[in-house]
């Protein structure tokens, strides 16, 4: 059975990285069976062969894969005759800078309100390395971080214009049905909820109309994980 | 022979509309000939029939269509036989994302920098038009936006990491040649050319690298155009 390391917080069950949120809804829209490995910041010796000492990290008939782009081409070379992940060499290109905005947009974005709360539901072995880390790259405390998170949100729904006009158009990035775009930035939003009760999205926007979906995909994969109802 | 409405300056051969970017080069892309038509804001009557009084409006062949997204997807089907701007229905629908990214990111974060040099070049009838309803949406004068532009720059380059990303890593949005991707958010860099002698991008960018391949497309159409050396 091909496995994957998936972070995990205290609770084994509490999936929370956006990246393996990523390879998951891949492997399930490729309609592949996977194994879940609960992994911790601490676990970094278990993927010391992938030279990087993070996960996503998929392993499949013995290959070793990492970097959720990589797994997501590593899955549409090796299962061509699955659900595409990208309808097309010109879709696979396209893709791309889905995932770049996801990782230098949205989730920097999104880091300083949700760091509080990773920190509260890390497992205990990782959270000194949490805090330490974080804060570094914060620069000022998780709790500094969390105090103003309501003052920055109306700049963080702000920068959501994009798939904001682009889901009130279209009922998924990829058009009618969800491609590897859809999964790139929907594990930010996964990531959220898996570790935070913040209201990221007012009521009546249409992003939360797409997250619906997202979450009901591939026998509600996402909607059935451990999550907070936000 | 087609024809479009193409935003001029006081002169005529000084085109800097995003969108009408998008549009001449989808035309050129498409690799149909058209007839650009010199449009001031002025001319607001001579388009009355489109109801929006923006350009760009491409006539062609009788029928008259505005609004850049519109057009391109005009074009892809009205000539299906010529070159695709979209590589088929997939990225057609991952395009989406990247016109509104450049309409609700890259654009609105470059015109503070440029309102007051857009004035400058402005025809006469056009300037009291121009400050008059861009004061009023930056809620400041023009000359207030032009004076803090080095300040904001850092901010301004910041938001560029997705394009720098994705173009770092293949030639175009497109992948390996462009598509309505690329011109979408091309459109920007053209207008600030067109119209201010402003440097937006560092001399290392790769931003600049993709930049020059666009200027080289279809017999260097973009780069002809009257510009500043930037």
């Amino acid at each position: 059975m091909r496995q994957l390391y998936d972070l995990a917080g205290a609770e084994a069950d509490r999936r929370f990285s956006p990246y393996c949120w990523r390879a998951r809804m891949a492997l399930a829209h490729k309609e592949l069976e996977v194994e879940t490995i609960a992994w911790r910041y601490d676990d970094k010796p278990v993927i010391a062969r992938t030279g990087e000492g993070k996960v996503p990290v998929l392993v499949d008939g013995g290959r070793w894969v990492h970097d959720s782009w990589a797994i997501a081409n590593y899955l549409e070379d090796a299962y061509p005759e699955r659900p595409s992940l990208f309808g097309g060499p010109v879709g696979r290109a396209l893709s791309r800078f889905y995932a770049n905005w996801a990782d230098a947009t949205l989730n920097p974005g999104l880091f300083p309100m949700l760091a509080l709360d990773i920190w509260k539901h890390c497992a205990p072995q990782d959270q000194a390395y949490f805090r330490r880390s974080r804060e570094t790259r914060l620069g000022r405390t998780l709790e500094a971080a969390a105090a103003d998170r309501e003052a920055r949100l109306p700049a963080f729904r702000a920068s959501l214009a994009p798939l904001r006009l682009t889901v009130a158009a279209q009922p998924f990035l990829g058009g009618t049905a969800p491609l590897y775009a859809d999964y790139a930035v929907f594990g930010a939003f996964q990531w959220a909820r898996a570790i935070s009760e913040f209201v990221l999205l007012a009521e009546d926007d249409p992003i939360r109309t797409w997250r619906d979906r997202m979450l009901a995909l591939h026998g509600g994969l996402a909607s059935r994980a451990k999550a907070y109802p936000v």
